[in-house]
């Protein structure tokens, strides 16, 4: 988004653990600030220095340590690119746990120092449950090796969580020991029309029960977000005529260890809810092949780009209560409405979508341009709003340089309080990637 | 197992995170140490005071707090026992991620404390994954509140972590919020009979290629652990002549969305293995009612009545890695032959059973009597053979005031310092279940 700029002299690439060590120990001698840095393909700044600090590149570390074909278990260094880690379980008959976006580019190592989530979590869970160890290379230069393989291993606090999320302010994640799960054999999709935000949630509850455990993705998109994305040609919609008064829509992916039986359940669900007599949905197409697969997935990844084209978007990635999330982006609208920064040379649009499955809703403010006027009307009222449902402002993305500020929304006094307590237990000196997560001292 | 028995004078029973709150600050203030406990249902002693500490008994606190049926999310005091609340999710088509033996007595905040495992884990994971967010009331009697019930907030340092599996030496836990996965529509199960233990990894590729998200247990039993059984009335085996030769036994379950596939897959599985050039498997049955369904898992879990019936018995309970399962049997049995301890009247069986799946396995050694004799042959011997494969000393069952000496077998100086330096943080007075985990200092 061009929104951060460093001002680095100085990159280093080690090769080895070993080696990120002597860099971190020559640091922590000289008070120099290090910046660790993975494939840089964050939302809020976190691997970008703020002042002239050192940049620790870990792309050089990208070797496959070893993977057991029989349990699964992948141990990385931590600069391997996740599609390259991607490619190399397939041919074993195992994914990796995590799918995102930046995936050509982003590194485990990155992923896991900002807890990345992305679009398979509702099915295989949170970096939290899937890493198994961690190798970090700590603010003095100790190597802290908890690289174990071992899927139980109750002896002790469980060390590794802390640098989960950490955003590379606890230490340098150097390799990751992970569960990867078998492939499944078959995926396919679904997407829905709905007269109504109201039924969602009953929605999600039928598809929960009807398709259990081959659910794989269920995705929301407000009407809005979907007119825009067929607008600018991002996928193949339904019909005009068959989404007539239709309020939003539901992508449903499955993933399952046989084809039939997949095809089977999904294909009752849609009976059920097509002949129900008060039916949850207007209309739904399955998809037929895997053409038509990319292409009903393409409508919904296709928002972020119908939006880059649309206008200059404010983006907000918030965890809130699933009922809320049609109120959250209506109320936002009415609030900018209310300022008079709705209308074409201002404000265009305000459209939510998200994995309703996780409670993450992406609110977008899509602007003609970037003004204070519409920041300043922005926040901290969606902050607040999101306070008020006791919800996350940053549900996967982290907070690095930019929500600094706007931690306290999301977490307690005694949360904050507790957190610079175990930054200064490990990082006395603040070197590590300072300014991140907790604002300077 | 008649190990532990306390000299505290004291316990308290309070009712909401406030009294707790209190009463810790009261402690703290006062230097008294405080043991909290749950159902008292630990297999290390980590319940029980070493000296006279306060014992604070969570058993009063044991009201849900709220539960949401579209999300799964469940809000509970930590004192409610895991199977009052699979009771309370059950008509709501959910199941708690985690099922214990102890399940009747056990209560939530302890399974978190001790990162309780158990039969689920191979499907819903570890409670790192599961738990979404904790109200722990800190050593100084500060309450944390962290108990979100996001599935995804990356917001900072994910403090919660810490507790789980700290055995509450680093606070008292007072609520729990977590994720309850749907209920399954059916499950089935399989006992299948090995020719040789060394077939035992490649039928686990085979059973997770072939039953993928359907796999919920997948549980070895060695012969002579498969004969105590029988031999003691457990469950209903296969017929003698067809395990003529058999080396081991696996015990596969399944849970899944509904029974006519399930059944399919399972069939189809066991036609592969049977019919195959090179079987893996002498011979398998499956379930064909409730009643068989849980007489082939009374075979399993009665393991270990078979085993109290049969003698003394020293149990350990680790993780090393699945192809070692066998040797680290034998070994330990060869062991205590050249010590001359193997026989009627001293150590009369050695087995090994487990969860394949989660590389967890129970070594039992059923002796005749207690004696200082063979637990100088088992000790350090057992952990030291677990350290040579870099496996956990406690898979499960944790370090309470057991193993604390065990420590450094599963963990590295650097991590066991940085334990101390956590516990030094959180409980600087050291009166939080004192000499559980870490060692009195």
């Amino acid at each position: 988004m061009g929104k951060y700029h460093g001002k680095a002299t100085t990159v280093v690439k080690p090769k080895t653990a070993e080696e990120v060590s002597k860099i971190v120990k020559h640091c922590c001698e000289r008070r120099i600030g290090i910046v660790p840095q993975g494939g840089n393909t964050g939302m809020v700044g976190g691997s970008v220095p703020i002042g002239n600090e050192l940049i620790l590149n870990l792309g050089s570390m990208s070797k496959v340590r070893s993977f057991d074909p029989v349990s699964g278990i992948l141990i990385a260094d931590a600069g391997c690119i996740l599609q390259s880690l991607m490619d190399y379980v397939a041919p074993h008959n195992h994914i990796m746990p995590l799918d995102l976006g930046g995936k050509g580019s982003c590194q485990i190592g990155g992923n896991v120092s900002t807890n990345a989530g992305g679009l398979r979590l509702l099915r295989y869970g949170s970096l939290h449950g899937s890493v198994l160890g961690l190798e970090v290379v700590l603010p003095d230069g100790t190597i802290l090796d908890q690289l174990t393989t071992l899927r139980k291993d109750n002896t002790g606090y469980d060390l590794k969580q802390l640098f989960i999320g950490a955003e590379g302010t606890l230490g340098v994640i150097t390799g990751v020991s992970l569960l990867t799960p078998p492939s499944p054999q078959a995926s396919n999709n679904v997407i829905l029309a709905l007269p109504s935000f109201d039924n969602v949630l009953p929605l999600f509850k039928t598809v929960k029960q009807q398709l259990s455990e081959i659910l794989s993705a269920f995705e929301f998109i407000d009407r809005t977000a979907y007119d825009l994305a067929v607008k600018h040609g991002q996928g193949r919609g339904l019909h005009d005529d068959e989404i007539k008064g239709a309020e939003c829509f539901v992508l449903v992916e499955t993933s399952g260890g046989r084809r039939e039986h997949d095809e089977q359940k999904l294909n009752d669900l849609l009976e059920t809810l097509l002949t129900s007599d008060e039916p949850l949905i207007n209309t739904g197409v399955l998809s037929q092949n895997p053409a038509q697969f990319s292409s009903l997935w393409a409508l919904r990844e296709g928002i972020t780009e119908a939006v880059s084209k649309e206008g200059k978007a404010y983006k907000y990635d918030i965890s809130v209560p699933l009922s809320t999330f049609k109120d959250v982006v209506d109320i936002t609208r009415e609030h900018l409405r209310s300022k008079g920064l709705l209308h074409e040379k201002g404000v265009k649009h305000v459209i939510g979508f998200g994995h309703v499955g996780d409670g993450n809703l992406h609110l977008n403010v899509v602007a003609d341009a970037y003004t204070l006027e519409i920041q300043n009307a922005l926040e901290p009222f969606i902050y607040e709003l999101v306070a008020s449902h006791k919800g996350s402002v940053s549900a996967e993305h982290g907070i690095g340089a930019m929500k600094t500020h706007a931690l306290h929304y999301s977490k307690s006094g005694v949360s904050i309080e507790w957190m610079k307590k175990l930054k200064q237990l490990f990082d006395p000196h603040g070197i590590m990637n300072p300014g991140k997560v907790l604002e300077m001292p």
